[in-house]
């Protein structure tokens, strides 16, 4: 089987080399001639000979909607196009629509794995017709796991984002728990070997997981984490996760609380603090603290 | 009525005046002796003439329990001795017992008030015996603000202190509602002028209160609280009101979250988002900050 | 002045009832002819006379749009409609565009008050140009408190919802950390006298406000609220508010964890809690309560 | 090697076997004769032999204290006890104290495993000396699962325990994340295939992790948890982690507020949300739902 395959970065250039070692073409393409198998998106479905053909799309949010006017006159009824990236469940409906009016099928797939996807396999949520997901399969099944787990039809379009949406919140909370924990731990004064704390914990213990493994590794190298700023970035996916749940009246203390943490986390200042603060001042003539320059 | 008041700190010294206002006489000790009427508490106790004797303490929390065993033997059976300060209400039973094995009564007052207390006065809750209370009582008709509110017998031992804990944990909620709202609002490009906004909410919304008022205030001065840092102290009270829910399953999540924003005020960097940041970092390749020196 | 006002429901009636005790003539319409002066928005229009004539809308979200629709082509160049209900902010923007199109201005209102605004007055949040503030500005003054509060012009389109929708977000969490602290006093032992303490704090506390007020009169008539149920909606301001807070990357954890305890509120039983309690089965045998039927 | 095991219910018991099955023997005693090897405590240590002799303790918390106090006048210097119940931290201390004025020594330890410890091993977590340590150690090697995991000497007297009660809070935290994401998928229209969504998580995802494994268990057999209460118990170390972290002033936002959400699923009526209800009827004549008898 030969796909196309549109994003080459540090997810779409593992995921090539994942479905080469393990009997699928693939046809890349990246804004980076450097890495491009093709020169461009009408080349690379020219390169696909006939369907229907899968084209599987790998660059961020911005870039989808774009290239899909790209790709549909390219097309022919029955190929399959696939958004694998990090897109809002909510475009996936829209995307379908707009290819559904050629004939084109649409997959949203949630994709997990990052650096380690290349050797571990990445794991897939897929949302769309059965049609679609039957033509894909040998392509998901290159890119997934070893074993029985690590893919699965969630449902119908905007189910896989949707899938991996929800995946990513629960991500969230998850490391914010250990966060926490690993913080009241370094706080104490009674527990003075913390990272062999996090290594003992990874057999035998509830808490167990593939998040703990990885604290371990971090704790190895920098056991108090004194090389790093305790500022986190937030990739979109916990928000649509708090947002959705709010829409659906699903409540989500543990994820948003996460969330907020993060958003913390990047402020030089609070500016909830200073008021806080100005209200402690008016009220009992607490002293505040001068701005820093 | 003469009474002492041992501490004539920001809160005891106005305390002190309010009730010269009010008509009560007042002996003050305070260990700056430019501030104390006497020189000890003998001389002060010497000075409150017959019984029943009332000694306000408004003094630290490590200091009450030395000063009731030094004011113990100095009193006599049918005596008051009021902990009017932000102690702990789980100390109460034990001084009540303590000064009891003496026959001298014990009351808990919790004091709201602040810096305007002395001309608006100041919110009492009474924990203690009725027969205490009623000796103590022209002492409250002097501190408490005029008309029907600020002054309540709470119950037993303990329920002053209680009752003001858990009034400064709801304080530590209303404080961190308000100043979420006014961050969002800095934060819209839509809304233009909101130092206006705060003060036109003082009549006719939901939301009026005094904490409003001070708001208002603390904006006049300096519309984006430009000129203060966001670093909150806590006082104990917040604290305590979180671990008196913990430990009677109460669900307290406005409480604690406006708890845990004060703590990360005052850090300098976060260590719980130290580990998401190297999480990140392990699993999905994504920069970390280099901490600052 | 004359203004016309569609909707005439338990808010809107009674703000017809203020603006004519203030010296506003309206002309209401209402889908209950019963309450209504005119038959149709075109006799309401036609009963303005000269412009620039004055509509405020005080109607269900989803009745905004078709309104306006309805009234573009009755009015004319220079006239004012007015939104006054509870819409999204960020509807504004385009009923602004739409009525622009015919020169007709657009005005977005928050407006708070509830069932206490015809005695004490409404409070208003407006979002618009300032030309049209002018022309509407009697009608606001008739509705708005007396005194110097009230009324504000927040900004451009959206100021006044998104304003209001703040407002609310605030209320939710001075709501939730006044029932947190009045749980957590019913739950102690040591405080035997709630009621009287609530009553207590209206005056020299930090926490007195006009919520506090209405929570005393609560109390008065079911002193432990045996006879309602533990169930609260939410309108939509307190979602949109957590929605906006995370779009724009402000940590609001009270006013999301408040809006959580409304979902919860409303649940017969957690789905989230029935996962935890098959974990805990799962893992440690401890026994789940089975379902009720 | 051969020890004593006191309290052999469903973790002792099967610590008991798994003990046997590794070659230590093992003298249990419980307040179920039936269960047990010996008639009492003098018994037991008189059947140990030559010391240093190792008792372990695996019995409730308020079980410790006296059961220490009848091993201490039956135990000789250089003697272990091992507390390995789930005690709480700050008691080990006395317990280490008490015993030390004899000359005995004392460990705590933190036990993880639940039912599955019996073929699965135990993760253990050790406070106390060094010297404590080695002696007991063949009996830790028994029970830690296999591999070069699951066993850590974490620090002196207390470490043991406050070390498990941080995987504990961790663990609240972990099992809260996951139930919300799972209730969200629920609650979605689009995700039509949840326990197949869990089911596959379970590799190449960054969630994976034990929790996970037993969380497709429970959906094996009950899909939807149709047949179980959303009602979760708490056994005390969440609420200390709680409130260890308030003393220490640690901000753990999700810890706390899995903890709040058990409490709030063990209510038949919110009392918070009682209030917040009456309130919205005060301000906005909201309808209130009458108290089900």
């Amino acid at each position: 089987m030969r796909i196309g395959l549109i994003g080459l970065g540090k997810m779409g250039g593992n995921m090539r080399e994942r479905l080469r070692r393990n009997g699928i073409e693939v046809l890349g393409l990246d804004h980076n001639p450097d890495l491009s198998d093709v020169v461009d998106e009408a080349a690379l479905v020219a390169g696909l000979g006939d369907g229907p053909r899968v084209v599987w799309l790998m660059v961020p949010i911005h870039a989808v909607t774009p290239l899909i006017e790209t790709l549909r006159p390219l097309l022919a009824p029955g190929d399959v196009v696939i958004d694998g990236g990090n897109s809002k469940w909510t475009h996936d409906a829209r995307h379908a629509a707009y290819l559904g009016e050629a004939g084109i099928h649409f997959l949203d797939v949630g994709t997990s794995g990052g650096v380690w996807g290349l050797e571990n396999g990445y794991a897939l949520m897929v949302g769309g017709p059965q049609e679609a997901y039957a033509i894909a399969e040998p392509v998901f099944q290159a890119l997934k796991p070893a074993g029985e787990f690590g893919l699965v039809h969630a449902g119908a379009h905007g189910a896989g984002h949707f899938t991996k949406m929800v995946h990513n919140g629960i991500e969230y909370g998850l490391m914010q728990a250990y966060a926490e924990g690993w913080e009241l731990l370094e706080a104490s004064d009674v527990v003075t070997n913390v990272p062999e704390v996090f290594e003992s914990w990874r057999e035998g213990t509830v808490i167990r997981s593939w998040l703990l493994d990885l604290m371990v590794r971090a704790l190895e190298t920098d056991p108090h984490l004194e090389d790093i700023d305790g500022y986190a970035e937030d990739s979109g996916e916990g928000r649509w996760t708090v947002n959705a749940a709010v829409d659906l009246a699903v409540p989500v203390p543990t994820i948003a609380a996460s969330l907020f943490a993060r958003f913390v986390s990047r402020q030089d200042d609070s500016p909830a603090m200073k008021m806080v603060a100005a209200m402690r001042n008016q009220f009992g003539g607490h002293a505040v603290t001068p701005a820093k320059d």
